[in-house]
């Protein structure tokens, strides 16, 4: 999302290739140790919404949280139930979508739910027109566009359930958002990064 | 926390007890169903930290996220890290912990881990000094007031742990914000609203 977002306003930046990690090296520079984190002149910033924040304010070019107090208080509020709603769920299933781990029915059935709730809320809040916040690209499309590429998979693999039709709309902003050349740039990036990641997963869940 | 943040900027308000609810009432103007919501003249917001830097850009006076680029981006990272580490794990539990009910092992034991991994993370990003972000109170003290009050309470309930014992500091810094005034008001309407929400609460886990 980060990358996605650097590359739309034009900001020169080093990827560092970080995984979540709980050592004490790690912990000292980010306090939760997890990613990403963003080091900036000043110090270091993590999570995500807070990190788009912040770029939206050092390098104002191509706004991603644009409009009045109150338009911009929209688009959070879309990067905000994309996270709560479908991002954070979904992840409690990952292990066993991705990684060939196991998820316990109680955990599975709660993110069914959730997922389901969550699709609805976006649907009653969001206008697809074509994109979440009207006809301006936002913040809140980048959230969607990995968040729901994510929750996808989790809920086609332990459900069957095809996510992006529960919210009219959604799968012509995914496709718009995929023709996107930076967001291209970026997938082949993820694509090559993927084994190493998938290898350093495998890893840490036999511990 | 939005009472408070209102309150301490002088914005005048009408409060409109409302509790969460599917009705489709409701959800056609809530798109989550949840609360709090605020009824702005441009229509209506939810989430609350998108409500609080809503508040922030139309009533600039007694800024709660306030500073550089760089320490609003620290303010708000510590808000998050306490919505996401303490308040909503701590949440999962409350139906056990203030209401009768009854939590599962697996989310109990998850619940635990969540809150300690939280205040260690907390520790390490805050500086107590005396509040969270310093020496001036900021929107993430009062994020961490409430989340804290009740957190604290399912740990104490469910696990017998002190939780503010976790992060030094964090009891002093309760007790200073407990000795505002204006937190001191909302205390009073809180305890006085108290009886109303619990019967609705019991009502809604008989469903």
């Amino acid at each position: 999302m980060i990358k996605l977002a650097m590359a739309l306003k034009g900001i020169e930046y080093e990827a560092v290739p970080t995984y979540p990690n709980q050592t004490p090296e790690y912990l000292a520079i980010v306090p939760t140790g997890k990613v990403p984190a963003l080091q900036t002149s000043d110090g270091m910033l993590i999570e995500t919404n807070v990190i788009f924040d912040y770029l939206e304010e050092v390098s104002p070019q191509m706004p991603l949280i644009h409009g009045s107090a109150y338009e911009k208080a929209r688009i959070r509020e879309l990067m905000k139930m994309v996270e709560l709603y479908v991002e954070l769920p979904a992840r409690r299933c990952h292990s066993e979508a991705f990684f060939g781990g196991k998820v316990d029915d109680i955990t599975k059935s709660e993110v069914k739910r959730a997922l389901l709730n969550g699709m609805q809320a976006i649907s009653r809040a969001a206008s697809f027109s074509p994109y979440l916040a009207g006809d301006k690209l936002s913040a809140a499309d980048i959230f969607f566009l990995y968040s729901l590429d994510l929750a996808s998979g989790v809920a086609k693999k332990l459900y069957n359930i095809d996510l992006l039709a529960e919210a009219p709309g959604a799968q012509e902003l995914m496709r718009t958002l995929n023709a996107m050349p930076e967001v291209k740039a970026i997938a082949k990036d993820k694509r090559a990064a993927g084994p190493a990641f998938s290898a350093y997963v495998a890893q840490q869940m036999k511990k």
